[in-house]
């Protein structure tokens, strides 16, 4: 296990796969939800919770963290699950999104992009030789390849620009990683062009990865774009390794995308709207601050064990959320994470019983 | 136990009393501290936590909850300990304070206050009939009765007219009280007036009540004076009955107030200053965001075995509260209130032990 990283396939069900991921600090079975960490915590959540809920693997932001608190003080503090006080292990999106996104002033050549931190506006280069010394001092499982994403939509021309960029920086990341302890994946690009995106599976696979990525969809473009651009990725890479479809999505997209041979995801989701008031149940999705909710004394979701469903009711939960209570962000996002994992544990014993299906509409 | 309330001192060392309060939904043993949930959650902390930390009584306000989301609806969720799925004793102050703080117009009569709510502008009018109705409806085990509290500075005028108004308000609270598994408590006004604050005490007193409050305090003036009216309230109550200190206060004036004989203490500081970064810990308050602590990996307090103290650092509850984050709140807050309720056990123990004395600094 030289890159710290070893996969196998447990058992398929159509193109649907049940893995079980093994990392430097622990073993992840796939498919797998990733709870977002963006700045080092799941929002509103402790570690602690983290366990009780069954997470085993959490996502977070070489470019946030590089920021703030900076990467070497992550590194003396004994690195990221220290920092953090999370045993598991961790996956760390390179920021090639957010350098791209947040800064207001950028500035992006071959060599890498210059940008001012949108925390201070101290000026910053980022390099794929530089992205792989944060995600190395940061000692998270997974590093991610520094890509330049492009937006949907985008012409032809700047699609093939940055897609050859990435790989171009994908290589450069490859060549200067160099943790024995730490596995690195590569990211498929190539916009919502059916060529391209086969030309950036092939040529990401030629050089050769721990796992691979499918990068820059759920942007925009519409759903059946989306599945097309994912199936022809999909087709190029190799079957024997994960796949991460990143920053999906909606539980009906995550199953979708299991169906089509999907192993790990991440999504702000259940974070971000559970502190805005919206909850997952098994009825569908409810916005707790609506009206009719507020003499309702059933918990969010009557078909749901969790601390949240088992101790609070969706009348004091609208309360809470209304008076913008701390509490009630930490209760909605608890139960939505819950929520998650659950349907990502059921998936897997739908692909282990042998009857995972698609659900048409949840 | 007509009113819900029985009270046995166990203990006396000097004048501080180690006691046992014997409420509806359970036993606290005084000295005690009362968390503050105002509006229905100790801020950022689920009921779960505050049985972990062992508190014994939580501290809400009557003003608040009929704000929102209302007396009636709390009533027919069952009661506020059904609502806020909080199982132990509750007191409610009766929100006299919010009513003369919050909202922006107000008209005061002898008949009660009419004033605009300060969440959506609705016109309400509060009576001591009234108050009483929504701290009955509320269920809470210990209700205060409606005041006029009075600001610092004020004239002697204005001090004897509104302790005169809240002896009135009193006599009408008691006489409106019905609720037979509820205690009620008096509160001595009197402003910085030393015989005002003895015939409050004394009127007060002779009204009857379950336990006494001294309100009116801490609100700016010298420490030197609150003490000499703390006192004088105390020489006129009677030593079997619980005594109340509102609002108090700052771990050294809690102490100095236990040594003077009080049973019973509030207040935001711990959870409010938890949210902004300070700490209290056995060395002193530390403030979070200060630099110093950057790159400190111990814990927030060496000599607590909280669960923030056993799992987290300094550095990383810095760099949370730094970016704002939920769970840099959480912890802080958590932390604070483990000290605040440690220090009121380890208060009874000494008294019990016949050891209390009042440190000279803390």
């Amino acid at each position: 296990m030289q890159s710290g990283l070893s996969f196998q396939i447990e058992r398929t069900c159509g193109h649907a796969r049940a893995g079980v991921l093994r990392l430097p600090h622990g073993v992840v079975r796939t498919p797998c939800f990733m709870a977002v960490a963006t700045q080092g915590t799941v929002k509103a959540i402790t570690s602690e919770e983290l366990h009780q809920l069954g997470a085993e693997i959490v996502l977070t932001n070489a470019y946030h963290l590089a920021m703030r608190p900076g990467h070497d003080l992550i590194a003396r503090a004994g690195g990221l699950h220290k920092f953090m006080n999370w045993s598991k292990p961790i996956l760390a999106d390179s920021g090639g999104y957010q350098v791209f996104s947040l800064p207001a002033l950028r500035k992006v050549t071959d060599e890498g992009v210059t940008f001012q931190s949108h925390v201070d506006g101290t000026t910053h280069q980022f390099t794929p030789e530089y992205v792989m010394e944060i995600e190395q001092a940061l000692g998270v499982d997974i590093a991610m390849v520094f890509d330049e994403p492009v937006a949907y939509p985008a012409d032809r021309t700047t699609t093939w620009a940055s897609m050859e960029r990435s790989l171009q920086w994908a290589q450069r990341c490859k060549a200067a990683h160099s943790r024995p302890d730490q596995a690195l994946f590569g990211i498929v690009q190539g916009g919502t062009d059916a060529t391209f995106r086969a030309i950036s599976a092939k040529e990401t696979v030629r050089l050769g990865f721990d796992g691979y990525a499918i990068g820059g969809l759920s942007l925009g473009e519409p759903k059946e774009l989306m599945w097309e651009m994912l199936d022809i990725c999909l087709a190029h890479l190799p079957e024997d390794q994960p796949r991460y479809f990143m920053g999906v999505g909606h539980p009906e997209d995550i199953l979708a995308s299991i169906a089509r041979g999907v192993d790990m995801f991440d999504c702000v989701l259940p974070t971000r709207l559970g502190r805005n008031g919206a909850a997952y149940t098994s009825q569908g999705r409810i916005n707790i601050r609506n009206n009719q909710y507020s003499e309702d004394f059933s918990p969010l979701d009557p078909a749901c064990d969790c601390l949240t469903c088992r101790g609070y009711t969706r009348a004091y939960l609208r309360h809470l959320v209304k008076c913008g209570e701390i509490l009630g962000a930490r209760l909605m996002t608890y139960h939505n994470l819950h929520f998650y994992l659950n349907l990502m544990r059921r998936a897997r014993e739908a692909i282990v019983r042998g009857s995972f299906e698609t659900p048409q509409k949840m």
